[in-house]
Parts: C-alpha cells; sequence; structure tokens
C-alpha cells in the first residue's frame, strides 16, 4: 500500500522505532525554531549542554514575543540571544523581522524536511510539506544538539476537501470548521494530513492558516501535499531551487478519515473562552465590538491583510472600533506598503503596530473589560489578551474587517447590501519584496566562540532532584477540563519578561485559577505537591515554562484524567510524573486538599506501565493509575528529568 | 515704545492684573489640550464641578500616551475619555490620530488664540504665534469652564536669530544650543521670542521643535510672530483662512536679549541625565549605539522623518542597532507613505510603531541597562525611558540616522566622507494629507447629557481638608538640585495606567530616588510631613499627579531653594504649601528626618509674602522663608485647595 505525506516524510527521517500509531518512535531533525520566549532558555539549556555549534541544517531563533520593552528586560533578551546565535551557530532574525512561523516559512521552509520548533504553531510549516512539530524548549535544544526526536506514533488523519470556497469565506473559516466539528481535543495523538481536489484553491499561505490553528485541535501537527501551489510560493519568495514536490501516493491510506466540501463553508467565529466555541457569524450577528484586531501567525500572508485593506478602502472604522493592524513581518509590511495598503489602512483609522505577535500573546492592545474584541488570532482563552475579562472572538480578515466597519459582529456576506461592498478580489504580486538584511547569518564554522552577553534578568536554571521513592503530599490545587498552558502560567506584558528567571516567573503559576495555590505550593515544599487536572490537561501553548515553574514550587505529580502531548513530554523532560487515571470516575473523588500516597514509586514507574497505585489518606480511598512514559522517558525521570539525565550520561 | 509678540497675545487676553513682570495676571483662554494619562483627571474635575458643557473656542482630548494597553485599564481610559467628551462638549482624538503637540497645531493651532494644556510641551503651539501653556490639569479643568488662567507675568526674552543652518544641522540644535547655553533653569519665569532674519529659513514644523524644547529651558512659553512661513503651513494643512498675522512692533524691545548665529552651529547632543548636558557630537563621536528612536512630540514633523529616510535609504541598520521609528501622528505615517518614506525606513530595517508618544514617556521601547540610545525626544531625565541604568541621548534626526548606520555616535558631516552620503533636500508636499475622520466632534449643544462610562481603575478625587494653623511634622524626604517631576511620580508602563487612581498611584512616589518614602510618609499621616528640596524643584513635565500623590499620603509643606513653575502652581492647588528659603544656605542646615514647626501658619500666610519661621525643633535652629502666593492662591490654600475652595464659593 502506498505512503501518506505524513507517512512518507516519518519513513524519511526515522531512525528509531517503527511506525505503529502508540509507539515511540526517534526521528532526525533537519531544522529548528526559537523565538525569544521561549528561546533565552533553549539557550541557557544549549549552555548547560556546552555545545559547540549547531548540528542541524537549520537553526534559527526569532524575536517576536517580547517586543514592548516597558523597561531593560526585554532588550537585554535581545542581546543575550543575539550573543547566543554567534555563539551557537544560529541564525539571529532582528526584532522587527516578523512573527517565526511566516517568516521562516517564506525564508528558510524547504519541503520534505523535519523541523522543531518551541512554540506550538511550529506545524505552520506543514503548509509547504514539511513535518514541523511544537516541543518544549529542552527538546528543541537537543534537535539543536543533533539528537533525535522522540514521540509516540500518531495516527494519520486525512482530510480530503473539495469544492472551492464561496465569496467571503477563506482559509480560517476551513480551520474553524475542523474546530466546530471536533472541539479542541479532536486532533490530539494525529497528525491531520489535508488532501483532495479543493487543496488547488489553497495557497501555501491559506495553508499556513489551515496547518498553524491545527494546534488548537491538540493535533501533533499538520501537513500539506509538497504541489504546484507551494512551488509557485517558493517561486514568489525567489527559492524555486528549494522547491521539492511530495505527494501522497495514489493509493495512500489514512488511519481516520474526513471530508469537508469546501462551497459550503460559511463565515465562522469562535465565541470567547476557547477556540472551539465555533458558531456562525450570522447566529450572534449585531453584537456591540470594540476592538477588531488583524495579525498573527494564524493569518499572516500578505493576502489577510490586503483583503482587510480592499474591505475598508475609502471608508471609517467605526468610531466606537480600535482597528489594530499588526502586520506579521518586516517583508509583508513592505509589500502592504508598495501594494498602496499601508496607506489605505492608515487612511481607514487602522493603529499600524510593529511587526510581531502582539495581543495573540498578551503583548499590547489589551482589550476594555467585557469589550468584545474579534481577531484573526489562533486563541482565545481566557486573559490571553490581557484582560482577565476579555471577549475575544476568532475570526477571518474578512469577518473583522465587517465588524471595524459596522462597529458589531457581521457576517461579511451583508456587506454587499448593507455598505455596498462587492466581495473584492486582491491580486498579489508575483515575487515577494524579499529583505533578508534584518536575519543575521551564523558566523564562520571555525570562528572564534563568542562570550555569550547575559543581562540582569537571566539565570541559570535550576537543579531539580531525582524522583523519590515515596511520595506523600498533599493536592495543592483541583482544576477541572481543558486547563490550558496560559492558565498554568500567564503570557502577558506582566510575565513575559520574566521567561528566563525561574524563581520569579513561578510567582505567577495558576494566578489566573488560584491566586492561592503559590502559597500552598510553597506551604508544603518539603514533601513537594500534586495537582490534580480533568481532560486534555495543558493544552494550547507549548511553553515548557508551565512544567518548570510549578516543579520548582515543589510540584511532583500531576494526576489528571488526560493530558495534552506538548505539555505531557515538559512535564517529563522536568522529573514531574504525569499519571493518569485508569478510572476516570475517580477525579470526581479526589478533593483539593487531600493528602496522597506513593510507595515504591521508582521501582513501580520502571516494572510496568500501569499499576501505580496512588493512597489518598485523609478519604482512605485507593486509585489505580498509570503513566505512558517510554523506558527512555522513565530514565529521564528517575533521574529528575533530562537535564540531570544528560549530565549523568 | 512697541509690543512684542508675547506683549500683544498677552495684552489681546487679559482680563485682570498689568503685565509688569512678577505680577499676577489673568488671562482669557480660547481653546486647551490635554491628553489621556493627564486628561482622565480633567474629566474628573469638570464632574466634581457640574460643569454643563466646555466654554471654550475648542477643546480638545488626545489619547496619545497609554497606547499599550497590557490589560484592560488602558482601553477602560479610552472609553472613559470619549464619554466624557461626549458629557462635556470636546473634541475626541482616537488612539492612533496622534501625538496632541502636532496633531492640534495641524488641525486646531490659530494665531492670535490662546491655549492651555495639561502637558508640559504645550508651548508648542507658540510656533504659530499662539500663546500657550503647560499647567496642572486642574487648571485646564477651570479654563473648560470658562475661567480665566492665572499667571505671574513672565519676563520676555528677546532671541534674535541670523543666519541660516549649515548643512547637517536643523532646528534640533537651535534648542540644544539654548539648553548648553543656559541649562533647564534658564527659561524660568520668562517667555521666549524668537526673531529676527534666521527666521525666514525655519518652517513652522520647525519652530514647533524650538518651542516644544523650550519647556527644558523652563520657560513659561516659547512664541515665534506668525508670518509668511507659518501662512505656507496654514495653506499646507488647507487651513489659510485661519490665517491671521501677527508680528512684532517695528520697535519692540525686550527684557532680555540673546542672539544665535545659525550659520555657527554644528550639531549637538545632550547626554545621559538631563536635556540640559548638551555637548557637541564630534566631542561623544565613537561610543557605540544599541538603540535608535525617531520621533515624539519634539522632532514631529514630516521632515524629521523623511531626513531619517533620506539618509539610511538603500543602506542598513547597524545590526547591533534597534532602529525605532515613532510616527507622530497618522497624518504624517500618511504622507510618508505617500513619499514612499515608510517603504524605505522599514527596508533600511526600522520597527514601525504606532503614532504616540511612546519611548519619549516610557510607554515601550525601553532600552538595555546602560545601552546607549539616541533619540530625537525631549527628554532624557534618568528612568524616563522605563529602564532604570538608562543612558539616552537627545539629538537631531540627522545625528540620530547617522549612529542607526554606523552603529555608534556620529557626527552627521562626517557621512559623506564615511559613508558617501551627502547631505539630502527634503521636498515636502504642498499639502499634507488631511484626514480628519479620527478626530471625534463634540455632540451639538444641545443634546441630551451623555453618561459617564467609568472603568474599574477610575476613582473618585481623594479630599483634602483645609491648611491646619499649626503644623509639627518631619521632613520625609531630603532631595537635592533639579528634581524633576519623573522623579517625583515616575511615569512609564508601570504606573501610568493609574493616572485615574490616586491611592494606588500614590505607592510609586519618589520610588526611583527613595523607596523608603511612602513608607515613612504614612507612618506619620497624623501629623504630615514636610519634603526639603533643592533649586528648580519640579522641573519637568506637567503632571498634577506629583502634586496629588504625595498630598495624598500627608505632603504638607515643600520646603525648598526654588520652585519650577508648574509643579509650584500644582503644589497650591492640591493645598501643599511650597516655601522657599530665604537664605539658600539654610538648605544646608537641615537633614532629612528633623522635625519642623511652624506655628501661626493661617494668620502669618495672609499676613505678608514674607516671614514665614519654620523652627527645627531637632537642630534648634529657624529658617526664614517666603511664599510667593498671590491672595487668590492664599484663598485656595487656607481652604485645601482648588477644588475644595470652589465647592465653597
Amino acid at each position: 500500500m502506498g505512503h501518506n505525506v505524513a507517512q512518507k516524510l516519518i519513513a524519511a527521517h526515522l531512525v528509531a522505532g517503527d511506525m505503529t500509531a502508540g509507539e515511540e518512535i526517534a526521528l532526525r531533525i533537519d531544522q529548528t525554531l526559537t523565538q525569544d520566549a521561549t528561546g533565552t532558555l533553549v539557550m541557557l539549556e544549549l549552555e548547560a549542554l556546552d555545545l559547540d555549534r549547531a548540528r542541524t541544517e537549520v537553526s534559527v531563533q526569532y524575536v517576536d514575543h517580547n517586543l514592548l520593552q516597558t523597561d531593560n528586560k526585554n532588550a537585554e533578551d535581545h542581546a543575550f540571544l543575539r550573543s547566543a546565535c554567534h555563539r551557537f551557530g544560529l541564525w539571529y532574525s532582528k526584532p522587527g523581522n516578523g512573527v517565526s512561523h511566516p517568516t521562516h516559512m517564506q525564508r528558510f521552509g524547504v519541503p520534505g524536511k523535519t523541523l522543531v520548533g518551541s512554540d506550538s504553531h511550529t506545524p505552520a510549516a506543514g503548509s509547504l510539506g514539511m513535518l514541523a512539530i511544537g516541543v518544549g524548549g529542552i527538546e528543541v535544544a537537543m534537535a539543536i544538539a543533533g539528537e533525535p526526536m522522540y514521540l509516540r506514533m500518531p495516527e494519520i488523519w486525512g482530510v480530503r476537501l473539495t469544492g472551492d470556497l464561496p465569496p467571503w469565506v477563506s482559509a480560517k473559516d476551513v480551520i474553524l470548521e475542523m474546530l466546530r466539528r471536533h472541539g479542541v481535543k479532536g486532533g490530539v495523538n494525529r497528525i491531520l494530513e489535508y488532501h483532495g481536489p479543493g487543496l488547488a484553491h489553497l495557497s501555501a499561505m491559506d495553508r499556513h492558516v489551515i496547518a498553524n490553528m491545527g494546534a488548537e485541535l491538540g493535533a501533533t501537527t499538520t501537513v500539506f501535499p509538497s504541489d504546484d501551489r507551494v512551488r509557485e510560493f517558493m517561486r514568489a519568495e525567489r527559492r524555486e531551487h528549494d522547491f521539492v514536490e511530495l505527494l501522497a501516493d495514489a493509493d495512500a491510506a489514512y488511519d481516520v478519515t474526513e471530508e469537508i466540501d469546501l462551497s459550503a463553508l460559511e463565515p465562522l467565529i469562535a465565541l470567547p473562552g476557547s477556540p472551539g466555541n465555533v458558531v456562525a457569524v450570522r447566529e450572534v450577528a449585531g453584537r456591540p465590538v470594540d476592538q477588531v484586531v488583524v495579525g498573527s501567525s494564524a493569518n499572516p500572508g500578505l493576502r489577510d491583510f490586503a483583503i482587510v485593506a480592499a474591505i475598508v478602502s475609502g471608508r471609517q472604522a467605526h468610531p466606537r472600533v480600535s482597528l489594530d493592524i499588526n502586520p506579521s513581518s518586516r517583508q509583508i509590511l513592505q509589500d502592504l506598503t508598495k501594494m498602496g495598503d499601508t496607506f489605505t489602512l492608515v487612511s481607514a483609522g487602522a493603529r499600524l503596530h510593529q511587526s510581531g505577535c502582539m495581543g495573540c500573546i498578551g503583548m499590547g492592545q489589551a482589550p476594555a473589560g467585557g469589550g468584545n474584541s474579534l481577531r484573526t488570532v489562533p486563541r482565545n482563552f481566557p486573559g490571553r489578551s490581557g484582560t482577565l475579562d476579555d471577549a475575544v472572538f476568532l475570526c477571518s480578515p474578512e469577518t473583522a474587517a465587517a465588524a471595524a466597519l459596522t462597529g458589531q459582529i457581521t457576517d461579511p456576506r451583508d456587506l454587499p447590501h448593507l455598505l455596498g461592498i462587492d466581495c473584492p478580489h486582491v491580486e498579489l504580486p508575483a515575487e515577494s519584496s524579499v529583505n533578508t538584511a534584518m536575519l543575521e547569518p551564523p558566523p564562520a564554522a571555525h570562528a572564534d566562540r563568542a562570550a555569550l552577553v547575559k543581562g540582569a534578568n537571566i539565570s541559570s536554571l535550576p537543579d531539580f532532584p531525582p524522583l523519590a521513592d515515596r511520595l506523600e503530599a498533599p493536592v495543592a490545587l483541583k482544576v477541572g477540563d481543558d486547563v490550558s498552558t496560559d492558565e498554568i502560567l500567564p503570557a502577558g506584558a506582566r510575565v513575559l519578561p520574566y521567561r528566563s528567571n525561574i524563581p520569579k516567573l513561578a510567582e505567577f503559576t495558576f494566578a489566573q485559577i488560584d491566586e492561592g495555590y503559590v502559597g500552598r505550593a510553597r506551604a508544603c515544599h518539603g514533601s513537594g505537591h500534586v495537582v490534580v487536572g480533568g481532560a486534555n490537561y495543558g493544552q494550547g501553548s507549548s511553553r515548557e515554562h508551565a512544567a518548570i515553574a510549578p516543579r520548582h514550587l515543589g510540584l511532583r505529580v500531576v494526576l489528571a484524567v488526560s493530558f495534552a502531548r506538548i505539555h505531557w513530554q515538559n512535564l517529563a523532560n522536568f522529573g514531574v510524573l504525569a499519571l493518569e487515571f485508569a478510572d476516570p470516575g475517580d477525579y470526581r473523588r479526589v478533593r483539593q486538599g487531600d493528602v496522597l500516597v506513593m510507595d515504591g514509586l521508582r521501582h513501580a514507574i520502571g516494572s510496568s506501565e500501569t499499576g501505580i497505585t496512588v493512597r489518598n489518606t485523609t478519604r482512605d480511598q485507593l486509585y489505580s493509575t498509570r503513566h505512558r512514559l517510554s523506558a527512555r522517558q522513565i530514565e529521564m525521570l528517575l533521574a529528575g528529568g533530562l537535564i540531570p539525565w544528560l549530565r549523568g550520561r
């Protein structure tokens, strides 16, 4: 039987294991991507590993998150990252050059290659026929050091696209439809692979939109074939020489199958709270809107801004609406400016912001409490915007532009009769205005070792002890289903600047859910503590800080109904035991404050995949639990995590 | 004898007093300007006064300071300000429309009119032959309510300009030359009036640069005549109908005289710490530069950005340098874009930021600690950038652009031989791309009263009691000369969002100078406390919060060698007695922690301008002091400040 694209990519990079869903496999990694909010830690890890020079084909350090610079910390992090690129032989993408995902796709993406990135939206590069996976920073550090990446072989979920998108409907509505159908857990342990005749109508950048937000389905990654539309993209980026065709075999099969008729789609919108709360725009039309934000890695393409410009051209944003335009890269801002769209947008009342992640990660442009904010970004977890009681909706650029003009949620298909606007056709330039001057190449291979420039806010990683054989520790926190890493460790302007300072950062752990957690965790620092979670614990962003910070506060075990993949890996990497209830009903029996006991843990964890019994001495109950750790991960966990384990080798 | 321009402006608006230097006069106010950081308080004051509708010809509320929106507070302040404009009949300038000073000049400036603004750079409008004065917010509230503005008649300081500026030297170097000659106290109690043949070579926007930074000399304001260059400006702004010629009489005289030969000037730069630390650029050339910031009300004109674009055109910013471009208004960004300069700047590696005050007021783009940052902004008081150990230099756009390319402080006159760049000639469009859609006009005069929209962070003004007859209070803080309001109450991203929340804001009082102050002040809340200052106490920004916040903590008296004008007025407005040492030598005798006693204060303050004796019971010393309060101010102070006094009327 033939192979699908995902299988071809995996087979070409397989260094251990076999391609059976659920088995651990190891993959050779060609490229890595780090951004500044996670990258400072990766660089400190490379320092701890005493790496001589990156062993990947391409490794790029982007600066796109911490750009507000409200004090010295951001600028000092940038200087540190630049020095680390000189030290370890990485590319450095200067602040202002753009968001990692579209920039990487434009400048470094090569069909057929593997990419890992310390950012959960790394799968966006799947739009070019790459196998691109978001992981914790430590795993990127390992990849940079030439180690393979380990993961459990996912199921391959084939999504067949037919038909063409109707007017006013675009790629964002395709991924919102997937989220409407399957919710934020629908893609867990799966690779999404899009195929079928509908693909011909989706440009590489349209596919980026869909692959990027595959992360919101919880998918391991998303892949598209590398076909003529990809060749067209590579040509526009003046890199046709890097194009490689990569198609599924004619008789390729998929573990799971799905079909979307593009012509049947309508404008969709995710209601506040979760990217999974998707409804038709027309169902919520008429609600007042205070803010519209266009940008981020979820709608990063020139087309996504140009369509907004075409819709608002010659008109004005509603007086109540702040229309915030956040170009995703310098290149896109250059092209927009060349096309006249920068002028059009600014004339329509847009606030034009520097290229970067901005409000998508809570770095500025937070809305008023309760004020509806429509955004083309990928996520709307509560508080992620920076405003605790925010009301962020996720939608397409078309839906965003319509709201900017009318001041209320508006189905863009109503624009013709409401405002006499016909659905615009956007003509993109055949060639992008490529400009690589803000990408500093790695120094020559035999250059002298550069020194690391460490500002006052950059502190070494704390040490973590090996796993104890007996644990008697209270449940310091019990949370519900779908807790995201945004809730475990918030992003935003108050917290992000401390990403390279774990002791300070830890003070914000779970602050959005329960301000008492940090105090309780510290009170039982001697014994350590347990967190109890529901289903899909740790969904969302890949930040390993969500494992390190509570670990620093004494977290030893998370006992949950189920885990999101990246966070589960991060817990193991930093020596926290992730246990699943064998009987999900036990979740309801344990309460916050209960004391749990685990005996003979070091033996039990190594002897079998099941059979770790947790004793609740407060309620005199027993829970059967299991871990899903591989032999390699067990070894690591016994040592206290990946870093002590590597040091021990 | 004929009148100079300043005298003509004052005479035309005089409602009380006579024009003898030092005497209190009262002026009719035609226009007001507020920005968001001070404006929220002004609107609360209008609410306290129960104003029906603004009684000025034009009152405009700008939103230009708090644009970062890292949480709900900024956006809620914007909504409050917009509702207050609807409520009181003011113009509302939306976030993104631009910095108040250039925007006001372009859209509302009218030669011959008076303007007060709750921003210390309000004098920039003197560039159009206006009498424009920066005052505390409460005085703007009074002006909006139709009350006259009171001040002591300043001396008029005539500065005669001859010659023309050499290549690579521009208006910023003229005002830096004044600061080099006279320092930050040189203009206290004076109005600067520029005249002479050199004026013909300075456009209205060049004059804006000079008038704006007259604030840094401590001047009451700066005026220029309204001549053909002003007519030219008004024509480009499509408002020639608002042009009025206003020239000094041929036989006009000045209280103080000065001359600058423009052709003898060279590129100048203010070293970190104070706008008064001016040296020639060549004296510090070669020092490494990490950041270059172009923007702010000090160099707000199209020319100031276009010259930078012309210099960096086709080149790249140095890899170490972050080149931050901060367009001062939407209009200027539109024109820059039309001219092709936005493309040029972005192509050269610039980070393009939203229109507003940004780094000038510490709202973003703070440099790394100790890293040299060259900026075209007006102020570099320590920490104002947001970085405590900052190193901010003030310079012209030409000097800034040179450093952006070379990565070190560079005399722009060296660019021809260093990089083969000839001094560019910038051709500006004959007409600006005027666009008023982000200026919301006041509602019709007889519209229904709009309701104020108050977010969670907006709290009422605290009440202040009348002046006690006997004061026995410790010196909670003793500071040196030239303490700025930035040091009394910092701006920046951490503090500015609390500008409408005095109890919270007060926690930051004097934080940059002495973190123990707030605790000591609170410890003696019952008795109140005294602050002892050196010369020019309270220089810099007009923020009345620097009076209100320590007053809220119990400040009753500031005893100083001398005071900066605006802060001195703010102290009186909020019921704090400002006393000057009769013998400046006594400053050295009093120490922090000493207990000072003043008896029979209510009688003493009213009976004479001199003769308030302060007893230092700790050291058994007596100090003669004097206040400079007018009869009106004494009445106000006895009542506890302007608001209780008005309430009593």
